[in-house]
């Protein structure tokens, strides 16, 4: 008898915020492993904002999941059979496993775990991709200097709370941002940020800069881009000239369709943000992490003892079982996690 | 009895596009310089996209022209009285002596030049700030590598053609963008682009964008920023991965009022700019000359034996008397010079 697993698949398209019937749970016998591949049970899987892009076909930076595709994403796995000498089975390993309670990949694609290190989700959050894009943007782009006063949105979650961190070891003032008290309470009390506001509590966001200019008495410096809308407008006109902005994601306007000429602009216009790039002389940097996987012993060499020491922290949320993947991730989308999104299949 | 000057000042600030009745020829005593100073009597000045930001009471890198006050601006006078020894009358200097037939300036914020070495004008254009503009943008911001392609519009202008020549110096394919077939003639044969399109045969950003795919059969991997609105819109879908845009300016925007949340975007969403920078890993920097005069030397050390020598070629419109400066003035925001605009005083 053939064991089976289970995976979810793309559905269909959606149309604005991602529906349950987008996703589709189904089943399929478990592969084999081929000569110089894997084949992994999956313990963690993680949900990451960019994976709304890729549920969508416009071009981008990675090709969109098929409709009838599973579902990409990180995950961790535990080796059950292995075509490679560099594993056996018992081991673990990171890999692009998808939405799937098992899958097969060469294993010259996937990363081998210690857990005596540090536990298996920290590589899908604090010490894996989310981590990375933090520490990443923010050194390379984002040119941290003493004394400066950073802005980051989604602030507790896995890129925000790295890039308050971190820019707080280098001694910058750093503001977050992000949706509701509890989060605010643990970007300060957790993460160490300076000051952190509720963006539910300024619908506009003229109200929103008001409260950041308070917080930002010096102006910003860096403001780490990783929600765009509302957040962006009210940073803008408040980026100090020589300003910094990296950005890795804009997940309040992933739902905006195509994002064409008709997406919703939050009264932000093209050509007031245009100006402030040039009247401020900023530096905006848009990056995936993936392109920059050369500096990823250079993130571990410097991040991973601060957080086994912890000196730096992090949150996760985890979700149980693959059939509850879908609605963690519309969750998360809506903001509803706090700390680094998970599904824990086993 | 004393002597006078003659002088425009901003009789009042526009609304759009300027109109004559923004400007006011006034005639007023001539200044004495003080220790330290100098006199000019004004040979050239200086017409510049620039000035029309200066006109607005819009917060801006520099502060703007007060109601009443001189219009700024670069020229080129012969010194007529000195307070410093380092001038004596006959003397030629360049300063920001404004829109005026007399200036008197501290002689160390003013440049000597040397009428032997290069024309009077081309510290006014090639070798004044445009050139050094484009110079600088495309060599800091632009990171030109042999084998990449190049857009820039206003192609025929002191910027423009600056940065399509030193690009093609360095070995990239150049296209350049501008008004009518004349200019586009001219940026190909003066200038040597490879290719230059008229975008006012092309009325949509769309029409303009297939002209561009044609030309650009490799994509786009820098592209100078002197203009935004349609060319931008027509540019941002045609750059390439880790593509470049160094942003000196926006002249088709510059009309546009405050140019703030309701200003016209041309079909261009704030979400679609953005995204663009974030999915293409576009590095996007603002800059303004003036923050950068100690790279001059090095600008004049590359670029005049370039000049003198005849590789770097240069175009100029002159206009007659200071009266004229207004007509002349609104003419180029519309577009109407070829080159580098200049009125000439004596």
């Amino acid at each position: 008898m053939t064991e089976e697993m289970q995976r979810i698949v793309l559905a269909s398209r959606p149309d604005g915020a991602p529906a349950a019937e987008n996703f589709r749970l189904e089943t399929a016998p478990v592969p084999t492993p081929k000569e110089g591949e894997i084949l992994v049970r999956v313990h963690y899987m993680s949900l990451d904002p960019y994976m709304r892009g890729r549920m969508d076909d416009a071009k981008s930076y990675a090709a969109p999941v098929p409709v009838g595709g599973t579902m990409e994403g990180g995950a961790v796995g535990e080796v059950i059979a292995s075509g490679s000498a560099a594993f056996k089975p018992g081991d673990f390993a990171f890999g692009m496993f998808g939405w799937a309670s098992h899958a097969v990949a060469p294993a010259n694609m996937v990363r081998k775990l210690d857990p005596q290190q540090a536990p298996l989700t920290a590589a899908l959050g604090v010490l894996g991709m989310p981590g990375f894009t933090g520490w990443f943007g923010l050194s390379e782009y984002g040119k941290p200097k003493a004394g400066e006063t950073l802005v980051v949105a989604a602030a507790t979650g896995p890129v925000g709370s790295m890039v308050g961190q971190i820019a707080k070891l280098r001694g910058l003032r750093v503001v977050g941002i992000a949706g509701g008290s509890e989060k605010c309470a643990m970007a300060k009390e957790t993460f160490g940020f300076d000051e952190c506001l509720d963006h539910r509590a300024h619908d506009s966001a003229s109200d929103l800069r008001k409260a950041l200019a308070g917080a930002c008495p010096d102006g910003i410096d860096i403001y780490f881009e990783n929600v765009g809308g509302k957040v962006l407008e009210a940073v803008l006109p408040l980026m100090n000239p020589h300003g910094r902005i990296p950005v890795c994601g804009m997940i309040s306007w992933y739902n905006a369709g195509g994002l064409g000429a008709g997406a919703a602009s939050d009264g932000l216009s093209a050509p007031a943000l245009w100006r402030n790039i040039l009247v401020k002389f900023l530096s905006v940097n848009g990056f995936i992490i993936s392109n920059h996987f050369d500096r990823y012993p250079e993130f571990l060499k410097e991040v991973a003892p601060r957080v086994i020491g912890g000196d730096v922290a992090y949150v996760e949320d985890i979700a149980e079982g693959l059939e509850n993947a879908p609605a963690a991730f519309m969750s998360m989308l809506r903001g509803g996690n706090r700390g680094k999104q998970i599904v824990k299949l086993i």
